[in-house]
């Protein structure tokens, strides 16, 4: 049978969601987990492969196993073998036509970034961090440019994968909740780094560095020279994905709620 | 002259505020991060000792120095000592009759309580956690019998050095935003565990477990025995004390706009 599961995580402590040699990734723990429930071997597919760092509210996640088991038991069991951060949230049967990456169309993250000049404690690791003052007004101004398909060449970093540079960012919301600033993606799908080179290239826009309309030439030039630093993984949080509802998956989880 | 810092920290990783001869506390860590910038030891008194597990949000402390620099260095300097989760948020010069802990008018103290079927994964450590659902309005009627000044006996540890158990309680709110409770206290002081056991017996009162005037029959009794288990420290944060305004001291940082 086909199991989906929603795992939320803080990335700080794993070298991202993807299995690698060392271990010491989100994945390994996850498939290890589900291996001892199942007693036998488990291979989980993944929507999104976060990065080393970034934080998961709905990672969705689908495997095949022989061993039959009420959802209940694949949800509480294999928390009892994770680690305190990281936690399955649901549990669904699905059919074996559902995919949790092929069928994703679309995938939303929010970065949350920490504006004091002050560096953050209590927050460490979950936020990215500027002691620069941010004009909220000229960040959504420059995002305006992002907005629609493109050739994001000038966001991607050097090990990206992708079979293709262009995308559909269908969202990018900036707000604002006391010192802290969110900001809310959507796209289809998305390169390596975009996300935090996205950012950068807000937060130079947003202290001044950089007039609002350079957003969209950076955009156009499909020259990641010109674009900002990458920002810090800290502060990354992959929303989750989403599906046709009919699939059933759910797009909400508890933690959803603690962000700014 | 006399130094007054406001410190924000996660608590996890320390044995609470206090010095303590194994050096694991948030006092060890910010005694030795200002004694390497002043080149001399230095021992701080702070507003409130904040047990292993809770954080701060404004921790107030205050210590004499004959090093003289400006408090910008103070401030910048002391946290290139201090761990990731330790930080000093401001720093001002007061006069000596100026004392942290003989000044402060009240101490607010927040808990922060996660409502879900599934245990926090991101969160962990930051928030307490309840499986049962919880009635707001039970809860806030309960709470209604500890407002003012009472003998809180009932919710002391066996360990509490306090030379009185009478203490005056000026607010207690219960709010939710999502899937988490948020509780605000304010008191002139507390006794040691109070909160976490106040906490509990809440939660006791909201998931239906007891009806909404045990709680006034506990205060009455004066007899730990009767309350409820003390809820994890993982949810407490001290959200600072507060002073007479023209000591000028800040009561707000960054942190407290992280909270739900």
């Amino acid at each position: 049978m086909r199991v989906a599961l929603g795992i939320a995580y803080r990335g700080r402590a794993y070298s991202g969601w993807q299995s690698q040699p060392g271990g010491r990734t989100v994945q390994d723990h996850v498939d290890a987990a589900l291996a001892s429930l199942a007693g036998r071997p488990v291979r989980c597919i993944s929507a999104g492969r976060t990065d080393a760092g970034v934080h998961a509210l709905n990672q969705v996640v689908h495997f095949d196993t022989p061993v039959d088991r009420v959802a209940e038991s694949w949800l509480r069991g294999t928390n009892r073998y994770l680690p305190d951060d990281i936690a399955v949230q649901w549990c669904r049967f699905v059919p074996d036509a559902f995919h949790s990456r092929a069928n994703a169309l679309g995938r939303r993250y929010t970065y949350v970034l920490l504006e004091s000049p002050m560096r953050p404690a209590l927050e460490t690791g979950l936020v990215g961090w500027t002691f620069r003052r941010l004009d909220g007004g000229a960040m959504t101004g420059a995002a305006a440019a992002l907005m629609g398909t493109h050739d994001f060449s000038a966001f991607r970093s050097a090990e990206c994968q992708a079979p293709s540079p262009v995308k559909t960012i269908r969202r990018v919301d900036v707000a604002r909740r006391g010192a802290y600033w969110r900001f809310d993606f959507d796209a289809d799908a998305w390169l390596h780094h975009m996300i935090r080179n996205i950012v950068g290239c807000l937060v130079a826009v947003g202290s001044g560095g950089k007039p609002a309309a350079w957003l969209g030439e950076v955009l156009a030039s499909r020259d990641r020279a010109l674009a900002a630093a990458t920002f810090a993984a800290d502060g990354l949080y992959f929303v989750g994905p989403y599906y046709d509802p009919g699939h059933g998956i759910p797009d909400h989880t508890a933690a959803m709620d603690w962000l700014p």
